[in-house]
């Protein structure tokens, strides 16, 4: 989700609900995922040709990623993924082995993330392809929300920032930020494992840039951050090939890491648990009382994005 | 789901999976929905412009039968709707009073449904409009599938057979057809009242004509069918204006009526149900060894769909 005024109507016109929730829902829309009383996590993301990727895009890598950023979703409430239902729309003539490279990529995403898919509904499209995936999971501990974090908390995110953005930018990128771009990674087992050790006060991924995604988490939990754009994780070819890696690592998005909060108290245990899932996971900055998402010493770099590029 | 062989291609390519089925998935694709051992049962269904709805359909209608079509598998099944998940993809410039009558058209007919939206996914589109709906609900009795039919059992269906395809193919037909094609009105209490009632051995929903619905239940079943064309429920305008009313009863689809098969013994049965939903019922032939679905007397006249003729 974008600050694009038209996509925000859209949502806006779509959750203008006075319906009361139901017994059995926890949250619904605006997080991650939607959470069932009962531990339930669902979600959706969609991938557009034009929009999303391009008519030479590998479909192999659009299949898996079609599946790593519904699982991101899921991961952020602390859900395992279990199923997916698929939309297809595929333009006339069909191309055969499109679709057998997409399912193969799809397929073998959701056997990596040991979901499976259950049903789906296939249809011509006399325009781009369309895919569409719900996904549904299962929080173990207590879920979590972009709601829950409090004043005087530390920030994290896992891996590094940036990558996505700069493969997106320049074509001579290495494999592995082409990879951050095409087929992303994002760290499926530890949202479960703070969910379960109850370490993180408030989560969600990072699929619009630090910047949009952090004001959100604050204006959620209503709190500040004062984050420190030294400490912001750079893979070394972002730090040696771009004079400014900031607007790559806060204003693009794609990320699909986690940011999380969690009490100062915890800082050992959650690096413990880093530790254990083999992931890299960096304190950038801290909670205050309001005043929302910040940079210390500097303002935010304008964010930008592929959508207003290409749509 | 039509008999289309790029739709076979995909649907086989992308359910031609050798993992074993997890332990709490009781049906994954084929059935009208996934069914899991909990009770619960997904689907999801697309519209596309230009496919499903064309430029000028009303987007009130489009949200609305976006609902319904939906709702109509997980009532094959037996469930009652809860939940509904969301993509929806959209040219620029956006058109909010289209997107303002389709939320319309959606919300009030989950609600009619005591269906809840809990989440989406909004994005830019190239091409047409794409709206893809999921949706979750829970069956009270023992699920509903196509395969539990046996030979010597009755066939059911509800409602007048050919009234959308009608509406397709004259526009001059009276608005309770045109509102059969553009706004149909499944019987969601019909399915759930069959489970719990245990009176139903088999069901599907009829969204690509009585010949293709039919001929995959009794696939699904092992058994064959023989059909009473006299029996075919039919509206008066569809028999007073078409000289064979015969090819838009079973070759068109988008009925969205329920196709099911009872016990010969339960017969009385089954009409007291109807009676009380305020549904008219019509056995129409009975299920036989072998033989697939076959009409008493005559050949199944060829099947057309608004598929060939816009895609």
């Amino acid at each position: 989700m974008n600050e694009d005024p038209g996509e925000s109507f859209v949502i806006e016109t779509l959750t203008r609900n006075t319906r009361p929730d139901p017994g059995w829902l926890l949250h619904g829309p605006g997080d991650d995922a939607a959470l069932f009383q009962d531990g339930s996590a669902l979600t959706v993301d969609a991938m557009v040709e034009g929009i999303h990727f391009t008519q030479d895009a590998d479909p192999e890598d659009v299949g898996a990623k079609l599946a790593a950023v519904n699982a991101s979703d899921l991961a952020a409430t602390g859900a395992k993924p279990m199923w997916g239902l698929l939309t297809l729309s595929l333009p006339n003539p069909l191309d055969q082995d499109w679709v057998k490279a997409f399912a193969g990529g799809l397929l073998n995403a959701l056997c990596e993330m040991n979901a499976h898919l259950v049903g789906g509904d296939t249809t011509r499209s006399p325009g781009p392809i369309h895919a569409s995936l719900s996904m549904g999971g299962q929080v173990v501990g207590n879920p979590l929300t972009r709601s829950g974090s409090s004043p005087g908390e530390e920030v994290w995110v896992t891996g590094n920032l940036g990558d996505a953005a700069a493969a997106f930018k320049h074509s001579d990128a290495p494999p592995s930020l082409q990879k951050a771009l095409h087929s992303p990674n994002p760290p499926l087992l530890l949202g479960p494992a703070l969910s379960e050790a109850g370490l993180a006060t408030a989560a969600m991924d990072l699929s619009d840039g630090l910047a949009r995604d952090l004001s959100r988490l604050c204006a959620a939990s209503d709190c500040g951050a004062v984050i420190d754009p030294k400490r912001l994780p750079c893979s070394s070819w972002l730090s040696e090939n771009c004079a400014d890696p900031l607007p790559y690592q806060v204003g693009f998005g794609e990320d699909y890491q986690l940011l999380f909060t969690a009490p100062k108290t915890r800082h050992e245990d959650v690096l413990a648990l880093g530790g254990q899932l083999g992931l890299q996971l960096t304190q950038i900055g801290r909670t205050v009382c309001g005043g929302g998402a910040r940079l210390a010493g500097q303002q935010w770099p304008p964010s930008w994005t592929h959508f207003s590029e290409n749509a």
